[in-house]
C-alpha cells in the first residue's frame, strides 16, 4: 500500500480522500492554493504544500507545481479527486513518468473514454446502446444537417471535449442547426481548446441514470448499481439518489451489465461511472464514462456499504476487488442534497463568502461531507459546493422524510444557499412519485420558488 | 400513529426522539427546564414548554409538571428517553391513567423487571442463567454472610433498586461483609429511597455484554444482537461496540435466545436491553433488564439498519415488529465513543461549561448524535454527555481506525473532554485484541494517561 498520497484537489473531496487515507494509515500531503490556506484538509493532512495562487490555472490545474509538490514531499501516489486534473490524460501520464501512481485509470484509458465521439464508437462495437447520431465527429454544419435528417429532430450538437453543459446546443429544426453548430463550436473552442463536434438525437424528457463501476488491475469489473441524478439544473446535479427508483429489477440488471461492458470496452481500471439517459419508453442510451470519483459517490456507499475512495486506493495499489458482482449488497435507499453557496432566487448566482454560525444535522442515517466550519470563508474562485448532506433509510419515503428534517436542522449563516429549494423539491408530487426527468427543475423552478410547502404535504399520500 | 408526543427528557436523547418523530410526521413538544431554554430540542420542536427550574427533581423528574405539559399541549403520548423518569413504573402508570401512551413497557412490567431480586427469580424460573446468590432479598448482614458462604467469595452486596454503580459493594472476605452491607444499604436509601439488598457471587473480570430486544404488543419478541460495553469506569460506559467481538456464532445465538426468554419472562413490550456478564470461561449470567432505550442504542442501529426509536413509537402505537428474528440483518461493526465534558486527569471531574468553537467529524460511516453547538453552554445540572460519535465499517479494525480519525477531527473548545483518553484506548493492545473486561479501564487508566500513543501503533499488527 502507498506510504504517502498527494491530494491534488481541494474542498470536501480533498477531505474525503484524506479521511480514506488516514483510515488506511496512509500519510497525506494536501496541495493547496493560497485561497485554501486555512481549509480543513490543510489543517488535517500530514503535510501541506502551497502550490500557487488562488486562480486554479496557477494551482489546482498547475501540473508542474503538483508534480513538484508530490516529489518534494516523498509521495508515491497522487489522488486527483473530481474536476481539475482528474480527467487529464496528460496529468495521468506525467504522474506515471515521474514514478507516481495516479489514482485513477491510465492516461490511455482516459483518452479512450474522454473523447465522446470515439467512446460512442467503442460502445456501439461492444453492443452498448448509444444515442442515434453521427458516427464520430461531424466536420461542419452541412454534414450535421445530413445526420439530423437521418435520426430525426430534435437533435443535439455536442462538443467531443464537452462537459458540464458547455459546448452543447439543441436544435428542433433544420433552420436552427447552422447557427447552433457555430455557437457550440465557438464555446467548445474557448472552454476546452477543442472544436471537434458531433451530433446526436435529442432524447426528450430523459432521466439521468448512472452506474458505478469498480475495475481492478486484473480486469475484474463489477458494478455497484445505479444512481438517479435527474434533479439537475443546466446539467448541475442538485439531488441524487441510489438506487434509481424508476428501474425494474430487470432493467437494473440490464443497465448494470451494459455498464460493465462499457467499462471493459475502454479497458477501464479503478472507480468510474457510466452515465446513461433513460427515455420515456425505458430505453437506455450510453452517454459517457466519467473516469473519476463523482461528487455523488456517497449515495452508492450508503446502499452498498462499500467505501469507494478506499477501493480506489486499493485498486491503484494492485489489490483485488472487495467482492464479486453477486456479493455486492444493495440495502435501503440513499439521497444526497448538494448544498451550494448560491441564490436560487437570483438565477443561482454563486454567493460564496465568510460563513457565520454553521451547524450540521446528525443522528440516525445521516452523513455530512463538508469542509465548512463556523467562521471559514468559502473561497470565490472555485465551485460553490458548501456541503453534501446524505441520508440512508430502509425505504425511499423514509429517506425523503429524513432528508427533509436534515434540511430543517441545517444552519449556515453568512451566505444564501439552495437548501430551501431542495427542501421544497422534497415535497413536490413529481419528486415523491419518483417521476422527475432532467427537465423537472428547469420547468418547476418558478413554481417551486413561489410555492407554499403545505400544498405538497397534502399530496404526500404515497 | 400518534399525533403529538411529549419528549420528557433533554439533551441528545431528546433530539434523537424529536428526529424520529419528525421523520414520522409526528408533532413534538419539548418539555424543558430553565437551564435548557436555548437547547436544540427546544428550538426544533413543534412546541416547547418550560416545566420548571434547572434542578431535575423540579423539572425532568417532576411528574405533575410533565403530565400537565402533555395534557395542556394536546399530546397523546410521552417518550421518557433514558434516565430521569424512563424507568419509573409510577410515571408509566400515571401517563396511562391520564390517557397518554407511555412509550415503553407498562408500569407492571417495569416493576417486574426493575426489582433486581424479583427479576432474577423470574429468570431462574425461565431457565435464564443468573449469577449465583441470594434467592431474592437478604434481610441483614447475617443472612448475607450465610449466602456468601454458599456461593463463595468474592461477593457483591447490591441494592435491589440500584443502578449506575450506586448501592453496590464488593467483599473479598467475611470480615468485610457487615460494614459493606451497611454502607451499600445507606447509599441505596439515600439515592433510591429503597434499602432492599441482595447478594451475588462476584464474577471476576467479566465482560459486559447486552442484547437489544424488541417486543410488540402481540407478544412477538426478537433480539437485535449484542453490544460489548466492557470499556467502562465505575459502571459508566465509555466505548461501546456492536456486535460483541468475543462471541462465537454459537454463543451469540445462545445469548440472543436467553435474552428473548428473559424479555418474555417479564412480559416485556417495546425496546429493552437484557444485560449479561460473560465470565472468563464464556459462561454468561443475567444481570438486569433495562426497560428503556439506552445511550448506546445507535451501534445496534448501525449494524442492523433498524431505527430503534422509530420502532419504539411504532410498537407503542400497536404496530408489529419490522421483521422476524431470521430477517434481522447484522452487517459490519459499529463503535460508539461517548464524549463527556469531564477531566480524566482529575478523576473525571465533570467540567460542563460554555462551548467555544465546536466542529464534529463527518464522512463515510460516521454518525454524530449531539445537542452541542458552537456557543452553547452545557448545563452543569445533569450528566456531562456532550456528544456521541459513532462509526460503522465492514470490519472491527476498519471501525477502530475510522473512530480514531473521527476523534482526531473532533474539536470542542471551552471545556475538557475524555476524547483524548478514548483515542488512547483505541491504540491499546487489549482493545485491539478485543480482550477488554470491565476492569480494563480502571486498571489501565494511569498507564493510558501517561502513555505514548506511538507505542500502540507498533502493536497494531492484527
Amino acid at each position: 500500500m502507498f506510504k504517502r498520497v498527494l491530494i491534488a484537489n481541494r474542498g470536501e473531496i480533498a477531505l474525503r480522500i484524506l479521511r480514506a487515507c488516514r483510515e488506511m494509515d496512509i500519510e497525506t500531503v494536501a496541495a493547496y492554493s493560497q485561497a485554501d490556506a486555512d481549509s480543513l484538509p490543510v489543517q488535517l493532512a500530514t503535510e501541506a504544500v502551497c502550490i500557487g495562487p488562488a486562480r486554479a490555472s496557477e494551482s489546482y490545474l498547475n501540473q508542474d507545481a503538483l508534480l513538484t509538490a508530490a516529489m518534494g514531499t516523498g509521495c508515491d501516489a497522487v489522488h486527483p479527486g473530481y474536476g481539475f486534473l482528474s480527467e487529464s490524460a496528460e496529468f495521468a501520464d506525467r504522474c506515471k513518468e515521474a514514478g507516481l501512481t495516479f489514482i485513477g485509470p491510465s492516461g490511455d484509458c482516459i483518452r479512450r473514454a474522454g473523447s465522446k465521439a470515439s467512446a460512442c464508437a467503442l460502445m456501439r462495437r461492444a453492443g452498448v446502446p448509444t444515442v442515434p447520431g453521427s458516427e464520430g465527429a461531424v466536420a461542419d454544419a452541412e454534414s450535421a444537417l445530413a445526420v439530423a435528417e437521418q435520426v430525426g429532430y430534435p437533435v443535439l450538437v455536442k462538443a467531443s471535449a464537452g462537459g458540464g453543459g458547455r459546448g452543447i446546443r439543441r436544435c428542433d429544426s433544420p433552420e436552427q442547426l447552422p447557427s447552433a453548430f457555430d455557437e457550440a463550436r465557438a464555446e467548445a473552442l474557448s472552454c476546452f481548446g477543442n472544436g471537434e463536434m458531433y451530433l446526436e438525437k435529442c432524447i426528450v424528457n430523459p432521466r439521468h441514470i448512472e452506474v458505478q463501476i469498480l475495475a481492478d488491475q486484473e480486469g475484474r469489473t463489477i458494478h455497484l448499481y445505479d444512481r438517479d441524478c435527474s434533479v439537475q439544473r443546466r446539467n448541475q446535479k442538485l439531488i441524487e439518489e441510489a438506487p434509481a427508483r424508476c428501474l425494474t429489477a430487470e432493467l437494473r440488471r440490464e443497465m448494470g451489465v451494459a455498464a460493465v461492458r462499457a467499462a471493459r470496452a475502454v479497458g477501464y481500471e479503478n472507480a468510474g461511472t457510466v452515465e446513461f439517459l433513460l427515455d420515456e419508453g425505458n430505453r437506455f442510451y450510453f452517454m459517457e464514462i466519467n473516469t473519476r470519483i463523482q461528487v455523488e459517490h456517497g449515495v452508492t456507499e450508503l446502499v452498498t456499504g462499500i467505501d469507494l475512495v478506499r477501493q480506489q486506493l486499493r485498486i491503484a495499489a494492485g489489490l483485488p476487488l472487495p467482492c464479486t458482482q453477486e456479493e455486492v449488497p444493495l440495502q435501503g435507499h440513499a439521497i444526497e442534497c448538494r448544498i451550494n453557496a448560491e441564490d436560487p432566487g437570483a438565477d443561482f448566482r454563486p454567493c460564496p463568502g465568510r460563513a457565520g454560525f454553521v451547524h450540521f444535522p446528525g443522528g440516525c442515517g445521516v452523513r455530512v461531507d463538508s469542509c465548512l466550519y463556523t467562521g471559514w470563508s468559502l473561497p470565490p474562485y472555485y465551485d460553490s459546493l458548501a456541503a453534501k448532506l446524505l441520508v440512508h433509510a430502509p425505504t425511499r419515503l423514509e429517506a425523503i422524510r429524513r432528508m427533509r428534517r436534515c434540511l430543517e436542522e441545517l444552519t449556515i449563516e453568512g451566505f444564501p444557499t439552495n437548501a430551501e429549494l431542495s427542501h421544497l423539491v422534497l415535497y413536490h408530487p413529481d419528486f415523491l412519485r419518483g417521476t422527475c426527468t432532467t427537465s423537472f427543475l428547469n420547468e418547476q423552478l418558478d413554481a417551486l420558488l413561489s410555492w407554499d410547502r403545505r400544498a405538497g404535504e397534502r399530496e404526500e399520500t404515497l
